[in-house]
């Protein structure tokens, strides 16, 4: 099953991974449902329930690597952190999973009405850039970088805040579009919410002394 | 410290504290939103902030657990389960507090308008007994109980379908409430959908062979 450093190089790597093809994900989802595009929507799905097999070789790896490295310190936290960070990151795929659904749900109708469009657009690229940092920080560790994504995460809110304001003021494409949207709203805020804890937990491995508590 | 028997005897007692607190939070959090009850919503909150504290001392324990006894096998799948269950207990909190923050928000209005009062209740009710019988599972680890938990479930489903049948369907009270009522129907799926979750856990330290990826 070769060296011990192997197998935390691989948990690192495989979490890398993982991370930067969510990342790819979300933003696929956001094309398929700005574009109303079932087969792109069909293809997140599919690379999703793929992924998951990935997700299952992190889990096992971790109790693999505690029996025969039995590491301490800042190896043991990467260990663990590597367990949460991996639950984090299959919700995160989980997400992007109901955006590709609701769009196969209302296709050919579009689930986002023309007038917030822009809005989703916005939140679905701040996400997306929440969640390429978030596989970036995984991988350079830069500690900066991982509190720097708070400020997108901000950014994000009052997006997700004036949705709405959008949708509760005079709109006029009835309920279930306006839940559909909501709906999505919060799975953007959501993704975005898992990939920021992400990098936290690269910070605290880094720093070790987050005010938040991770790990 | 104690001893190495009594880390893991604190990390099992305090997880089973905590996930019957949860579920008595979640069964307040739905008095206060079904009684329009801001007290009561305020209490809810003032719970989860308590106990977050109990979730980091869980967090903490892991680390010192892993260190001071070496597990293996089956010690070792349950403290590493036990990492897992507190982030799903601590989701749950989390989503208990949406409930209690959308009480305050709307009050003195009612979040739920009258006809789904019933339905709304009927979700509170089945949410509430999955998260009994979750708590109670990790006591007694009755690998049975877990496994039936699943039709618990199956139950919230249904009713969850049928709210956004009514919702959708001759809607007289307007968008917003028609948000707030999906939102809360999410957070009973949610708050659920993590209960079972530790009780499969617990079904897969008992039995090691669940077949959905757990650990």
């Amino acid at each position: 099953m070769g060296s011990h450093l192997e197998q935390l190089d691989r948990l690192s790597g495989l979490l890398a991974t993982v991370s930067r093809d969510a990342a790819g994900t979300i933003g696929r989802a956001s094309v398929a449902l700005l574009d109303i595009d079932p087969d792109r929507a069909r293809a997140v799905l599919a690379e999703v329930a793929e992924r998951a097999a990935t997700h299952r070789r992190i889990d096992e790896l971790v109790p693999l690597a505690l029996v025969r490295q039995q590491p301490v310190a800042s190896d043991l936290r990467l260990v663990l952190s590597a367990l949460r960070m991996n639950t984090e990151l299959h919700r995160m795929d989980a997400l992007a999973a109901h955006i590709a659904k609701l769009v196969l749900a209302r296709h050919p109708a579009p689930v986002v009405p023309p007038p917030v469009r822009p809005l989703i657009g916005a939140m679905a690229e701040t996400t997306a850039r929440i969640a390429d940092k978030a596989a970036l920080v995984l991988v350079t560790r830069d500690r900066l970088d991982a509190i720097q994504l708070g400020l997108d995460d901000d950014e994000l809110d009052v997006q997700y805040e004036r949705l709405f304001t959008v949708l509760t003021d005079a709109w006029p494409y009835g309920v279930q579009a306006a839940i559909d949207v909501a709906m999505l709203g919060r799975y953007y805020e959501r993704f975005a919410d898992h990939a920021v804890n992400v990098a936290r937990r690269v910070a605290y491995l880094v720093g070790g002394d987050m005010a938040r508590g991770v790990l």
